[in-house]
């Protein structure tokens, strides 16, 4: 089974997945954890060139595209010979991140993401997929402290990201779960957990 | 007007690029050029990646898509830029050496390759393709001393290259000019020159 996690900045992401991987630890099952982007030499190669803070010239449709490459490395990689092997796959941000950032909040339109994306997934789908569902105005009143970078400018950009998560997962074929984050993060954890046995996910 | 040049390995390509930039210089004619994959800051550091000769792992896909992502940076920042002031570019291979290298002797079909760097070309297709139209065996007799690195099983992959060029030109809507190098140097360059001057994209 493949499982990714999506949200928007500062929902509590990192935290969830710490505490899915506490869990499946303690109960004994294995699982393969990745991050996007990254998680193989080639991809965090990739990565860095993403998130060079000198690449200021960087066009949205390079970035689109260097997720895409880094994508398809960790795919063929990593994902799949571990799906056919069987196990559990558990991915920190995947293709719906690239639909709901670049695609809508960019604006380079969710086809032409998903256009780019199909050859680099070959097919590789998550079987659910963990949204966290919060606004962005919503968590970053909760982790304002944490997210005090943020300009005012950023904040309709992170409206855009959620929006376009929102209407991805309304045209979805339902491998999306959506999550309200509690203000105690093991309540949080619980329905993920809940949600992820019920599809079969994890024991 | 934009000019692409094409071809496989040993033909020439780097000699006649330098050969048309004497004579544009010579006869006071400002051209653009640009090779790829690199050119901007970004598509170099891109570039890095592909060519690391410790990135054995890469996989057909990554290679192709880190391609179209830094021809996306190189399209948007310079090619489109000069065409837009009214200057001549000079391409040293574009989107057709992605087709004949990743889409043909790769095996990732001419299709898939197109489908990825439509996005990334954004419309921007050359006036004139340049092909210098010799087999790669052919070539190879000429300069053994040179590539004495190629291995056998290259010469495969090579012809297939050579292929995909070919059934690329049978089917395109005319851009393409074939060129056979000659084995005097400068009277391929006429070639060329001549060529281009027909169709208007250099005096």
């Amino acid at each position: 089974m493949f499982v990714s996690f999506e949200g928007c900045e500062g929902v509590g992401k990192s935290t969830q997945l710490k505490l899915l991987k506490d869990y499946l630890e303690a109960t004994g099952q294995h699982a393969v954890y990745v991050r996007e982007p990254g998680s193989t030499e080639i991809s965090e190669q990739i990565r860095k060139v993403i998130l060079n803070p000198q690449n200021t010239a960087m066009t949205d449709m390079t970035e689109a595209l260097l997720y895409a490459a880094s994508r398809a490395q960790l795919v063929r990689e990593v994902i799949k010979p571990a799906l056919e092997r069987g196990e559990l796959v558990v991915c920190d941000r995947y293709v719906d991140s690239s639909i709901a950032y670049q695609g809508y909040a960019r604006g380079l339109g969710a086809d032409t993401i998903k256009q780019i994306n199909a050859p680099a997934m070959d097919g590789c789908l998550p079987d659910v997929t963990i949204f966290l569902d919060l606004r962005p105005s919503q968590s970053w009143r909760t982790f304002k402290i944490q997210d005090d970078r943020m300009e005012l400018e950023s904040s309709a950009f992170h409206d855009k990201v959620y929006e376009g998560y929102i209407s991805e997962i309304e045209t979805s074929n339902g491998r999306f779960v959506r999550i309200k984050p509690d203000f105690d993060r093991n309540v949080t954890s619980q329905r993920i957990i809940d949600a992820l046995r019920e599809r079969g996910a994890i024991k």
